[in-house]
């Protein structure tokens, strides 16, 4: 067995549903047992493969803590819709034991008459705690962090924190446990060092003689953009989360981090490809649901392309007087879609890495202006080329697969040739100049620049594609053809 | 000032670098002092400013450790310029004092000779394990791993295993310090637990008693896509990687795997926008570079497009005869690709991220189906319904900003209506299919599933576009028009 096929993990876990159902039915109280070395996130997985309406009993069978890290894992709609279903007495001390985190983000989730009754049936402090991170949109480092972190004194003793430390360890869970921020007496967030560091540190030494006092941090309102930024430039396992004032206020721990980039990913690429982002994976969206994220879109650059037709019509007596221009609407429109398609994400990229900035635009512009001249250029040999060959082949019957070589294109046809290729140099530069300013355009609006998709592009430059041919057109073959 | 305005680092650095390089020339001796709180990814910035000839005397004036940190965050082109200028007596100790896998990283970068070079100046068994990791491909498990992980055998003790880690950590540092792997005598990976957990464990229990024993990993030759998952799914801070018997290898620690994914998913939007991957960020990567990657693609495409004008040469009759259908050419065409683009969007993200699974394949095609027969008669009505409604409207001189309103379409524009109609139902369809089974055939093929490019799928939509619409208008309009 090579590892790319290795059974997976929901495979395994198929299988293991059907015994934890026999148990659930003759022994419950067996299955924490049978389970105590499965990965929270293996149970999770498990779970989903139960009928429905065993999922209460199953969370029962487990010791809360158990029960709670299986909700983390478990798929977020299935976990809300659970609570829903749950009486407050069931769901309150499971949701309690969550991450504080986590626990935000699932009260976030169940309708808000479930949430306020779990809020008001679990402890003051965890509810307090709770309503403080409900505050911060889902997405901004105040959503994303959790409160659980470490902190000591920035005059404690390195023996004194690490008693301190020692403790929180058996005490139960933080998960951002490896990182240990120094606080003033104020609150404010004053040196970070390692839980190794502190373990390496010299005995008698106080915090603030062993700690690092640049710390990198974001505050609660920053965005998940922003978060990943530091953590992946600093390569930190958590980034600490300040208020406007200083104080430590949690922070964002890496899984976190990974998974807002993963999502982040998901919704640019969609995006990118000329849909509303979705709110679910794909396989798990409704159809319904999909198609109201994609039609949307679609019917706006339907209707936008529209003026397609309107280009065609203005121009309907060239386009009569000579038929010939007709045949390469599709090549000359469809590149300068294709340039500009690779412009824009090149640039979306550059944006959402924060390679390029918005104060940038100018630079980019010059380079793509360059490219846009450079590939124009290429594919404007190629297109003149192919009139040129395909005329002296003409009538000849020769084939290429599916493609007949050889076409007359009248007598005008070197005239026909430079049209074409002077069409797509204009084209293609356009289109690679709109494609790569539009998502500096879109940003500066205030718009995510990851919406400026391909789609987008290639139909605001199909329209002025058709303008340029037809203006180049004019140009050189008035008095001859037109 | 508001946070998303603060001063760049970059630009921080900027205001540095004229002191440091003041302090070279006066003092060499204090900048390791004055420069001792920054983090090493700011000094690297710092240095990133410096004029190149200054940075062998400013990494010489750094403690080595401090100087081979700042090695790990510097540009890795940078870098490699840096070592192959500088005597192999000063990059060794340097390249030795370096990560693992970073010392394997920049021993990749830099031309033979040198790497060679260095090698052969560095301790024994660090060129040893240097040379293991450089046999694995540079995106695989065992090209992004570290070998500084801390291993104690199963049997120790919790004790003997806390006065272990505590000398290591004391004896320099590690990176994956914060996960502790328990291994057999034969070096058998057999359990995990966090630093966390060994703090926190009884005293006098043998680590076999309290590590977790169902441990995630990754086999040497697995591909950063795997390892992302994996890390993502257990929300791990480091994966550990094994040989195929099951030894510890080492482990890959999270910072990578986020620079594993950001740079999976720039290669990805880039290859989606239909160029080929970038190696360097856009504005560092070399002009000519930059057309190279870009024109290949486009010119392949191009050549493809071609078969739109033989498409409608063949068809040349029919646009003589009904010059009328020559208008919509571009709308429908245009059409067709945008349905596409979204598609292959959506399934590229989906395929990489594990949602859906090569076996899905016949699941997704009934999905797009669907949602490509619904699409296209979203469309199909709206087109329909703009002839209808310009054709009413013909003549009276109504505008919609640059658009106007009305054309005569003749006699037979109710046929007209139908032929756009159901072209673009036909055209929407098979671009949505194509757009979402492409990936998945890609992928069986054994390439990356996000060279389905969004122009690649226009392209192909384009040529299928014309036949379907020339197809459909001569079983409509047979007899009337044509």
């Amino acid at each position: 067995m090579t590892p790319k096929q290795k059974p997976d993990h929901k495979d395994v876990a198929a299988l293991l549903a059907p015994d934890i159902l026999e148990l659930l039915d003759s022994a419950p109280g067996s299955i924490a047992v049978e389970t105590a070395e499965l990965h929270p996130a293996d149970l999770a997985d498990v779970a989903e493969e139960l009928p429905r309406a065993a999922l209460p009993a199953f969370l029962a069978a487990l010791p809360s803590d158990r029960a709670a890290d299986v909700l983390e894992y478990l798929d977020d709609d299935l976990r809300a819709e659970l609570l829903e279903q749950m009486s407050t007495e069931q769901a309150a001390p499971l949701v309690a034991e969550m991450t504080p985190d986590e626990r935000a983000d699932v009260l976030d989730d169940v309708d808000e008459e479930t949430a306020e009754d779990i809020l008001d049936a679990i402890p003051e402090e965890t509810r307090l705690e709770t309503e403080r991170l409900l505050e911060y949109p889902a997405d901004s480092a105040g959503g994303l962090m959790t409160t659980e972190v470490v902190s000591v004194l920035e005059t404690d003793t390195v023996e004194s924190a690490l008693t301190q430390v020692r403790a929180i360890a058996r005490g139960g869970r933080r998960e951002a446990m490896n990182t240990i921020y120094a606080v003033s007496a104020s609150g404010s967030l004053t040196g970070v060092l390692s839980l190794r560091e502190l373990l390496a540190a010299a005995e008698g030494a106080r915090i603030q003689d062993v700690a690092w006092t640049e710390v990198q941090r974001v505050v609660g309102t920053a965005d998940r953009e922003e978060v990943a930024r530091v953590t992946s430039e600093y390569d930190l396992v958590a980034v600490p989360v300040v208020d406007e004032r200083g104080r430590l206020l949690g922070a964002v721990t890496v899984d976190d981090v990974i998974d807002a980039i993963q999502e982040e990913q998901t919704e640019d690429v969609q995006k990118l490809g000329g849909m509303e982002a979705l709110e679910d994976p794909y396989m798990q969206t409704g159809f319904l649901a999909l198609l109201k994220k994609r039609a949307g879109w679609l019917s706006v650059l339907f209707v936008g392309a529209m003026l397609t037709e309107s280009a065609m019509s203005y121009f309907d007596s060239e386009l009569r007087r000579a038929a010939v221009l007709m045949l390469f609407v599709p090549l000359i429109i469809g590149s300068g879609g294709n340039s500009g398609s690779q412009a824009t994400s090149l640039i979306i990229r550059s944006l959402a890495l924060g390679e390029a900035r918005l104060g940038d635009w100018w630079r980019v512009a010059i380079r793509e202006l360059s490219s846009g001249l450079s590939l124009g250029s290429i594919l404007g040999v190629l297109g003149a080329l192919r009139v040129l060959i395909w005329q002296a082949m003409a009538g000849k019957g020769y084939h290429i697969g599916p493609m007949q070589i050889g076409n007359d294109y009248g007598e005008h046809y070197v005239l026909v040739a430079m049209t074409v290729g002077l069409t797509l140099v204009g084209v293609v530069t356009f289109g690679t100049l709109t494609g790569s300013m539009l998502p500096f355009l879109l940003r500066r609006l205030g718009f995510d620049p990851a919406s400026a998709s391909a789609p987008f592009v290639a139909t605001l430059v199909d329209v002025t594609g058709l303008v340029i041919y037809f203006t180049v057109a004019l140009l050189v073959l008035s008095g001859t053809l037109l």
